[in-house]
């Protein structure tokens, strides 16, 4: 029921404010004795951090993740894995002008109203900092499934109008790392690239879309009904910090084509059951069919610009918010690893959830 | 964890085949001493019935919905209400051919690769008649949030290309309800009944989107990170039958506009907070701020369509699928009132968890 | 979070009141393809049936169970499995006078204030009627967990002053259910009938207490810290209507022990290690070690009693609740099979939370 | 289903090892704009810290908790409320020899056999250091309560053989902590405190029962069926590290009694419903009845004895372990504390989830 917790049977609660001492999260359920690899989980965080890039907000984060409990000489003990991430530059004077002001499209209204009370330092915990626990929990999911050979990659689609069109393209992982925007269209990356700074230029910001590509997913993941598989990774998705919309396969295209059009044919390939096209995006009745998993999550412009701005107070008053502060001029480049994370986790969960159903007594 | 349960304070667990003796469901966390209006939830089934017009399935069904606990003198115990709804007009001999082959673009592949099972007749459990259970529970909790005056009004937004981009028709419930296809503006809704016969009789179906408004929810639903009120509301669109997408507010849209476009200014209206605009959907920071919630949701088109398709069977051999049976040309006319029926269960749900925050001792 | 649902993966939800058409309920997360014993759960359902010997009510119910979705051919399907039994010999009104009185011990008083309303016909949904859910949920864990050999016996332990001491009885299915009151010990179960006849003929009460024992237990059931094993078992037989306490080993007698008393040494026995006593009752840590589990659990006598009784009414004006309906003298012969359903029910759950951590990923 | 976690809207999650960095806790669903005395929460630490007394552990612990998220200006804002407790005074080096050894009746051997790996220094995470998080979240809890004037008080019910008999003696805070042993029986104390000195003259240990009473509970707590208030108060109980046993109102003597005897009549004090006897405990139908809610929890003797024990090794070989280390000769009087923050913690959730059923809009 926790509102902080994530997953089922593979439970990630997370903690801290964007402005406190430390963020931080616990894992439980990590299946134990696992060997861990403790450096690939921080390079996930370096793909999320601030201060990556001249693209990325100047806020400078080591973001180096601390475990303190659950991992006794190297390995996964069963135990929750709980770990602390260091808040090191926070300046809470940027944002004393902001106690009693509600900044537009921001939580600090909604929050306040909710709440009666809100840590305005830095947004608090509505902060996008956050998401590192995420990339943390997803990076430790990450590192399970490989037991499964399961490989997911997501990439920048789009930036504004600027979308990923050519069909030849392949979401390769060094392609999507080796560019700051995270396209795997090297063209095309420059170009997104170009039109962020444009944005930022004039102390504006622009959204985008992410898409995501999940291979060698078992057969037979989700659950029917309420808890089929998209329906869960558009939850995850939806609790992004930005995200304004999810959709899977063919998703809203799909609706204007006919049926004839969009079924995916059967083929066999090596003996092995596949579909011929991939409309449904991996998933059928709510289960995965092996196919590859494709997902696309559309991001907001980020809300913070950098010109003042009419706004309210507390006391309904009219007031105007000055443009300051440190913050992404787009967040599309580091959503990709909290994509990634956010899809592990739940890859993750089903996967433990179809486990239980083994009837073997061995 | 149940995976045939939904919500967490409200929850309907649902049951049943399509071709069982019944479908049925049990609602459990409804607030007491309720005096429900059964004849209303009645009404409700019959807009989501099969046959109930020229553009829907011709399986006949009465969908009289039998409750046989919980409710006492007419009103809500605070026990569990179970329902019950017969299947009287299935025809399994339709499905016998079914047995063994996989029909494209269905659940048969998926659930037979899980389970090792499935009941094929009229689909099981993975048959759309399983949304009937979901009505009972949303009308239900609409009957109960009109005690905080909140109304949930969904609608067909597109058919195929067809779109409703006239801005000045305003969501009304009976525009909505005075054509078969359930789209507000009358002139649309006339090319959109005249595409969906037209792909019909060809044998084949098409998709479309449905869009829902809520208004009057109270400021402050929704939780932060992960249980964000867009999550819950992604998550439970994207559970319905052959849906593929979700966005709110400005959704994808949204992620080609800038931020100083984008953002939702505040404004005072009788000394009450409101925005001037609503790219945000009536969800800020994940908890609503009391604009109404705009959100819609793709469904692609119907995969049983009325002509012979190339398919495999249980062995992986070639068969050929015949185009026999009875089915939607086009899902979005009766996915409407599924909508509004899982946008009531989330909002109630979030309701119930914020009152239970309340520090007041009376 | 559903009061009315038990257990996380393998999950009971159960519905309805003793005087309404049905009581039933709805098996969630079944294992598929498991071929089901129906004739083996309807002679559990015998076992706590009414009106089966001259010690238990005289309501005579037939208490068939009818399954309605989830077995197809035989075989669980990995889908809902509901059932219903039907309410025959309901005489609701020995009732009517009950309507607005509170009888003492009952759950009148607390459910009207609760509430604010309640189905008083035969105690509505407080009745032990409830329980006939329970053990068709548990017979189904049952006859899976035979799948690991795990078996689970309850017997009498005690009736009022009369109490099992004879060390050398073992607990034996047969002995057990060759006796009216279910006491593995035929003198003794004589002399408790005795008993129970005489507080009867005074139209009395009188409580006792239940002992379980399960084999075979899996090593390594339990979760720690909040999910132990014996933490679930006790929430499980708390749950049961007239329950005031469960201890597990030496329970409350092995408070007045020493540590050099009360440690289980460890032993070997054809290479397997085994503990030369059995005080922890099969867990330490919360986790199953693999001897037997061993636990209690007190019944104290039924409330409703033949004799006229002071009470309130709703106005809180004195009354005299009159002594009449069909009520057992003696709760403990029927909660037996109740006790080791509960019990079926929490040991497969863990079993499946166990499988659910399986990092093979064959 | 996070193993590590407690209560379904006020949720603890701890973590963290005996002799890792740190243990700790994260709260959440705790209400918003609460003014929390943190002093008062250091001060229920102090009840439960090792080394407090002559009869206790002398493992020096300063258990300083250190809030790092979810207070503002010293207000609960409805976010994570995380903490730490540093390990100071953790001898690791005392466990290597457990490295490849299992102590009798302790969680060594299980937990081995589950998870293939344990953090053995100190038991790991098994050890009692875990219940220190319970206690802050219970004196949160306990906070919160304050504001419906309910108010919990555990005590030392018995110590061996020793036990409260005389029923003139009041269960008074001042009185239980005026004497080591927290027994509210002044002479008793005394007599509890010299045989606890005496058993561990020699090297052993002692078990007892912690008694607990809970005053002013609104009437209406609890829900039917699966989860009554006794049974999550009995889950919690035997949650807690040692204990054995729990029962409400009359217990286990309660078996023993007639209907006749047993039944609390209703009564009017100041035109309030209460009961004249309180067999119940305080909870009937399994929501409290407004009368003071009664149990006990039993706790069998520490298994750390200080005299050598022959037990087995890894590969099963015969060994014999040290008596060596710091331990508790009785846990009893650092178990009160510890019982009244899991009691807090249940009386609180059930509040809650009362509160989210209210119907009322303002």
């Amino acid at each position: 029921m926790s509102a902080n917790s994530f997953g089922k049977l593979f439970c990630v609660t997370s903690f801290g404010e964007s402005h406190g001492p430390f963020i931080g999260g616990v894992i439980d359920g990590c299946p134990p004795n696992f060997l861990l690899d403790l450096d690939q989980i921080q390079k996930e965080l370096q793909r999320r951090k601030p201060g990556q890039s001249e693209i990325t907000t100047q806020r400078k984060e080591e973001d180096k993740v601390e475990f303190i409990s659950g991992i006794f000489e190297g390995r996964s003990t069963g135990m929750p894995i709980a770990f602390l991430i260091k808040n090191a530059d926070h300046r809470s004077e940027d944002y004393s002008h902001l106690k009693d002001q509600f900044r537009p499209s921001h939580a600090d209204f909604t929050w306040q109203s909710k709440y009666g009370i809100r840590d305005y330092r830095g947004g608090g915990r509505s902060s996008a900092r956050e998401t590192a626990i995420r990339v943390v929990g997803g990076a430790i999911a990450k590192q399970i499934l490989t037991k499964w050979n399961v490989s997911i990659q997501a990439y920048t689609y789009s930036i504004g109008d600027l979308k990923l069109e050519n069909k030849e393209i392949t979401i390769d992982a060094n392609d999507i790392e080796s560019n700051l925007v995270r396209c795997p269209d090297k063209e095309l990356s420059k170009k997104m690239i170009s039109l962020i700074n444009e944005v930022q230029a004039k102390g504006d910001t622009i959204g985008g879309v992410v898409g995501c590509k999940i291979i060698n997913t078992p057969i037979g993941l989700g659950d029917p009904v309420y808890e089929r598989l998209e329906a869960n990774l558009a939850k995850a998705m939806l609790s992004i910090n930005a995200s304004k919309g999810f959709e899977i396969g063919s998703g809203f295209e799909g609706s204007k084509m006919l049926g004839s059009e969009h079924n995916d044919h059967f083929d066999l390939q090596d003996k092995k059951i596949i579909m011929k096209s991939n409309f449904s995006g991996g998933v059928q009745g709510g289960i995965s069919n092996g196919m590859p998993i494709e997902f696309k999550v559309a991001f907001k412009p980020v809300a913070t610009i950098m010109k003042d701005q009419k706004s309210i107070d507390k006391e309904g008053k009219e007031t105007v918010i000055k443009g300051k502060g440190r913050h992404d001029p787009c967040v599309v480049p580091r959503a990709v690893p909290i994509v990634e994370a956010m899809a592990a986790m739940v890859i993750l969960d089903h996967l433990m959830i179809n486990n239980s159903l083994n009837l073997k007594s061995e």
